[in-house]
């Protein structure tokens, strides 16, 4: 048995080395050099090039690298009964609501309109809070932490979710009520997995419906952000600002609009990491599961795409 | 019975609705008006011309406006005999809370950093976080819900206080053992009431005992801190960045060198704000219970300075 980690343009050092403090006896490949590939039984992944998992005979197991899987359903090669599984991970988990909160208190207690005083020499005590509403769109591992935090703080949250939920702990909505959603918030925070269905949902008509002057936290995927129209709606009122972390070209190239939009606050795809250690436990465990065939971890349903 | 309310160079109308709606009988006379000091049973003060309080010989409460009551307590005409009690709000220790927070989220994901990556058109995924430990000088109402809620959101905290406690819920050293609290910690909050024994006490020596890039919040008062220190604390790496809300003298002056501070973040004394609505009807309850011999909320000990 060996385990294949396929990550192209990403260093696979830490994983390597976190495999092997768990485990020293694996048989590690890593590609391009993979010259064993019937010996592969597991592949560990993260923009994988397409087709290559079909080279492997023997594979029983793919794993995303992190708690995203859209870089690998968008592979229409893999076999059906090919189970995929993601990263749930604390660590990530706590480094991604961190960051949700920064945003949102940075946005209620008007940071960077304080830092524009302070280049000006301004003293203006006037208004010190803007009140605020959180809507997470994305109420999986993620979103829930971050509904859960903030609701503590003292700060009222709705959820929006794909289906109906009748026991949900917070006000929520399913997706197909989105504009009553919109209506009861001003910060909307994207937590979303990306599918077909959420590609593009941050759009022109989107932020039409927000209340005006509504803060977006994208932190979930590029592709969920259609980028021209974010300067439309800061122009047009809809948006007061935004805290992107991701971009539907990384890095950020040279030459985007978004490095000189003033309304927008941008990090480098940093909220929250993967920490081999933490994942790899339970990537070995779901090798071990699947070669028993026992129910895996965070099995990935591909019909609804996460 | 006539309420004064005294606090020259603040609006005095917020407070007096205030009072107003919750009891429209209440005869309310403002400084410098107040030509029935007979009259006057009550005060509610912020900065009050030291002497004047003597004026009033049937005076039975002194009430701060807000928590600190620092600027009462300057006024040593002030008879010992009465008594002075100060607000404790919900929404002040909120607002407090929120904005500390912020502060320790933007120093832990590194906002300034980002923010500067984005002018220079960089993109630097590396490092993307800073481990904190966060020490919270003063443990009372404010002090206490700061430590409540970092730990809440997964971050190790430490209490600092006046005297020995031995059922603390957190980690916690008496002053007298300052040395080994920042020691531990590498972000410090200042919370602590502004008393002859903590004036200056945010000094060169203070900051020298820090570990080495330690990261400074002051939303206390703006005595604590020996202003000119700090550039020095920063240009030797004992603080490698700050937050402060309060400052000597308020409004900033204009030629202040805060002001051109890079690694300084400053508010104009906006964390918290005193909200009268919530205030009110702990000064008139008071005020009951200081006619009828009551024991009083939130009463001063003047021996401790708050």
């Amino acid at each position: 048995m060996s385990l294949a980690i396929i990550c192209p343009g990403k260093d696979p050092k830490s994983w390597i080395d976190a495999i092997h403090s768990q485990d020293p006896t694996i048989d590690i490949q890593v590609y391009p050099n993979i010259d064993r590939p019937e010996d592969v039984e597991a592949a560990v992944v993260w923009q994988h090039p397409k087709g290559i998992l079909s080279k492997f005979p023997n594979l029983k197991l793919v794993s995303s690298m992190g708690a995203g899987v859209d870089h690998i359903l968008t592979d229409t090669s893999i076999p059906e009964h090919l189970p995929i599984v993601r990263i749930i991970d604390e660590k990530l988990t706590w480094s991604m609501t961190n960051y949700v909160v920064m945003g949102v208190l940075n946005f209620h207690r008007q940071i960077t309109r304080y830092q524009k005083d302070k280049a000006r020499k301004v003293w203006d005590m006037s208004n010190p809070e803007i009140e605020v509403k959180v809507g997470v769109m994305g109420v999986g591992a993620l979103g829930f932490d971050v509904l859960e935090k903030l609701d503590y703080m003292g700060f009222p949250v709705v959820g929006l979710g794909f289906s109906e939920k009748d026991d949900f702990p917070f006000p929520y909505f399913p997706k197909s009520r989105m504009d009553e959603f919109l209506k009861e918030v001003n910060v909307v925070v994207c937590l979303m997995p990306l599918t077909p269905d959420t590609q593009d949902i941050l759009n022109l008509g989107f932020f039409e419906k927000c209340n005006p002057g509504t803060y977006l936290i994208n932190v979930a995927r590029g592709k969920h952000l259609v980028e021209e129209d974010l300067p439309v709606a800061f122009d047009k009122g809809y948006l007061s600002g935004a805290l992107l972390d991701v971009y539907r070209t990384e890095p950020l190239p040279e030459n985007h609009p978004f490095w000189n939009l003033e309304k927008l606050t941008l990090t480098p795809h940093i909220a929250s990491v993967t920490n081999p250690s933490a994942a790899v436990p339970q990537v070995l465990d779901n090798i071990k599961r699947a070669k028993a065939n026992e129910d895996l971890q965070n099995l990935v349903d591909r019909s609804k795409g996460y």
